[in-house]
């Protein structure tokens, strides 16, 4: 008797961007695992919330959540401890992941530690990136374009070197990087080509060009995205 | 009296990867339009077959698909008239895009004549881009890698130049590109850290190493996930 962890992308945010394969899922398991702060709600659980059952068996993964943090090895290390026994006693798993769990998400730590040891399978999900691109109104890529994902944290030389190169970009976990990728960007000349993303598919969504943007930080779920032809919005 | 058109990505392949809100509005549509070759079936239209009223009005809009094929602006002139025409009458009207619309899809060549004409909601799907990494047992992008996506049409010279400075990528579109994508990988050293992937999420999926893979040719959906450290799949 052998059970299975599943690692689901749960999508952007909007509770009806969850696939069909992992509203099933999610629905069917035995037990619902899903990263958490260390006091408070889970945003993969507040996504997932309307396809689960009532009752259902649930595991907060509590850590420390937020900008360049990453969980000690034990957090995850006791996590699969403790997914790895359920599977083994023959539950059906379900790990919720914001967005898809291989796109720059934690579930790969998770994975590491549960391959080959029981079955894991991964579902994808609808990925901010295409949210985010669709909430700003304009294409992510066409054609033959090159597409940059390029990490806000990353030293401003090595930021300003990609972005120079870079056709389209998305720069990605701005928060309290704002200032710094504002320089750039300015210093580049393509302020005016990037549009600022916030908790896209959310009631609380917001879309605003860069040189409209006030403020020196922004939330950790925000986007920028660059298209140096600037056709997207033109 | 006005309706709408919704540009719907359902996703790479299986059918249980659209999302609710996908299936939903395909399920509630007065007319259901997508893209489909000069004869035979629309992939689009078979992945979301089963989210599909019996005897719903359906309108294939039939173009050259293939290889470096762009369709004519008279074709896409001609189905926004149409689809235009429908919302106007009042009509729901679901567009559907494998994948995700504003990813490389062709959904924007009619979103850029809709939009500003008649109500256009953009709702995203899971690419092909996230379905191919999990595919792969591997995952795209971590903390702070920077992910390039490259299509291959692109000169040998340019291929080179992004994919020398690229820590992750995706390379797209490989197809007849497949022997020039090989000889630069294979001169920058990273065919070993390269997994080809064809068909990600259907039954037909297949992955396997660039070094091991025959052939000349690759078909239109298929993709290269190169790792610079090789970490995805050690």
């Amino acid at each position: 008797m052998s059970g299975i962890v599943y690692g689901i992308g749960v999508g952007p945010g909007d509770p009806e961007l969850v696939t069909v394969k992992a509203a099933r899922l999610i629905g069917a398991a035995d037990l619902v695992a899903y990263p958490a702060p260390e006091e408070g709600d889970s945003f993969a659980r507040t996504i997932a919330a309307s396809h689960m059952r009532a009752g259902q068996r649930e595991f907060a993964i509590r850590m420390k959540i937020g900008e360049g943090q990453y969980p000690k090895d034990e957090v995850y290390d006791a996590a699969a401890d403790k997914l790895a026994a359920a599977a083994a006693a023959g539950d059906s798993v379900v790990v919720l992941c914001e967005g898809d769990p291989f796109f720059y998400g934690s579930f790969m730590y998770l994975y590491a530690r549960l391959a080959g040891r029981i079955p894991v399978k991964v579902v994808p999900g609808v990925s901010s990136l295409m949210a985010c691109a669709i909430a700003s109104g304009g294409a992510l890529a066409a054609k033959n374009d090159v597409l940059t994902v390029i990490p806000a944290p990353l030293p401003e030389a090595e930021l300003k070197r990609r972005l120079s190169e870079a056709e389209a970009a998305a720069i990605i976990k701005v928060g309290r990087h704002l200032p710094k990728v504002r320089k750039v960007l300015d210093e580049l000349g393509l302020s005016a080509h990037a549009r600022y993303v916030e908790h896209a598919t959310l009631d609380s969504q917001k879309v605003i060009r860069l040189d409209e943007l006030d403020g020196a930080a922004a939330p950790y779920f925000s986007m920028l995205l660059v298209h140096r032809r600037g056709e997207a919005w033109s």
